[in-house]
């Protein structure tokens, strides 16, 4: 096999309570990625379609990716990398996870599977840390793995795979405005109450049960915030506005995607979905805002072949 | 119906990273309470085997729980309760809870049970207050749910009852020593570093999951807590020591009880519990420190009728 074309998905982390260790992999928002062996023992970004984002390797999540991998194996294969960017970055779902996991999930492939996909989360953490100085797992987790994925450790990195209830539909208003990470970063405390981190790990214990027993109120009432989502939700414009409407039209829950701006609307079924985001597109039709606004399953595979 | 025997059993709360939410029910050790209709329009205690504990109802936790009761119920019904007392007050094995919880039990049976086991955890809670002044619920509602309780919310009452793997026993070492209840609180820190607040509520939503799908493994590499346990075992005479023993033997995880000072080692089968058991005998029988040990499996049913 000499190439590959493969959709690496967006996907919402940071689920409320699920604060940090918590995401879902989206179906019908993605890029599209062309990962091909060169004979020049060097990876190469060839093309980049759709935004305006590095080409130098060492500079591109991508790159960095791969080349973490091939270190790991001690190859120096090459490699020419094809981007078609349909994920906006600095959107809040996962835009250079996804093109982290694309490209170590083709070149593994090519390579005819030489690591299990544990393996390579960790690889495409390397191009989260390049993007945010972080090497978080909480976007690239549920983009390999699909579903919901929950990170349990990361020393030794530990990744569990969730249930997903089948009629779960997400709805995601991107306002298109700039939150810089290290703004919506600088302003959450490095302390937070007792108290509050009890409600929040009592959410998340009943938001996991919730996925095991498909009850979709329980995991309406459990995807709650009251720590992060409180200081972070002042730098998205409507946010209040927004949580009101949809929980108004009977979406189970809200919040931030990633650290914004995007927002999801967790829904349940395709009617409610639909209902939901028609509201928040005309609510958010006047407010001199521009916007994108994505309905979608969740997505069970992760990154998939082409 | 004029009178019942019933079975309250002792609890293990604040399991490890399931601290103020999670807790649950034990099968071998317990209160027996006989409670019967009087025609005096008033709750007597009438008697107290094994403990010395007061008989005025309005100081008793049981006759407290039960007073609530009968306040929401509007009725001057007058009940008898005797208590036989097997868990210590002050265990940490949720002594106050099994009276509470046997109480409440009880007398709903023998009024055509008015109420339901959510009404009966909270009217439990009214005497979880009178002992340790904060209505607390993770030690009545497994008492009276039995299995492993998950309290998501206060306000309102909410309450998951998750399941139990088949092979889990619970080895539960009681040091006869005095741990005020006042001291073991305010040496908790009311404000928590968010990293740790994050690494608690993966290593729960990781331990529901466990639950759910009996990975024994997963269960003991999730009961951590980082956050109450190392201010607070220090209060527990040998307790790194116990759990380093414990873990060698083969238990799944180690902890505080409750508030302690009773430890709790969670196995995977009754030879391990046997042997973890064992091992715990002989290494604190030589400390000078008076201490009682159980082996339980868990109790799937809570309250009992004899």
């Amino acid at each position: 096999m000499e190439e590959l074309k493969v959709f690496a998905p967006a996907t919402v982390a940071n689920l409320s309570c699920g604060f940090d260790v918590l995401g879902c992999c989206l179906d019908s928002v993605g890029d599209e990625m062309l990962v091909r062996r060169n004979d020049l023992d060097q990876i190469r970004i060839t093309r980049i379609t759709g935004q305006d984002l590095p080409l130098e390797a060492d500079k591109n999540v991508a790159g960095v990716a791969v080349n973490a991998l091939l270190q790991k194996l001690g190859s120096n294969q090459g490699f020419d990398i094809e981007i078609i960017k349909k994920i906006k970055p600095g959107s809040g779902i996962g835009s250079s996870a996804a093109s982290s996991a694309g490209a170590v999930f083709a070149v593994n492939k090519l390579l005819g599977e030489p690591f299990d996909k544990l393996d390579l989360i960790s690889f495409a953490m390397q191009g989260e840390l390049l993007a945010s100085g972080n090497a978080h797992a909480d976007n690239v987790a549920p983009a390999i793995l699909g579903g919901f994925s929950l990170v349990r450790s990361y020393c030794p990195l530990e990744v569990l795979s969730l249930p997903v209830p089948s009629e779960l539909r997400m709805v995601v208003l991107h306002p298109l405005i700039e939150i810089k990470t290290k703004d919506s970063r600088s302003i959450i405390r490095q302390n937070v109450s007792l108290q509050k981190a009890i409600s929040q790990w009592g959410n998340l214990g009943a938001l996991v049960s919730a996925l095991y027993t498909e009850d979709y109120g329980l995991l309406g009432r459990s995807l709650k915030d009251e720590i992060v989502e409180p200081v972070r939700s002042i730098l998205i414009p409507y946010f209040q506005e927004l949580r009101e409407l949809v929980s108004e039209k009977g979406a189970l829950g809200f919040g931030i995607s990633g650290s914004g701006p995007s927002v999801y609307a967790l829904c349940k079924g395709d009617a409610n979905a639909e209902l939901v985001k028609e509201e928040i597109q005309r609510f958010y039709s006047d407010k001199n805002i521009a916007f994108e606004l994505h309905l979608s399953s969740i997505n069970e595979k992760g990154v998939k072949v082409l």
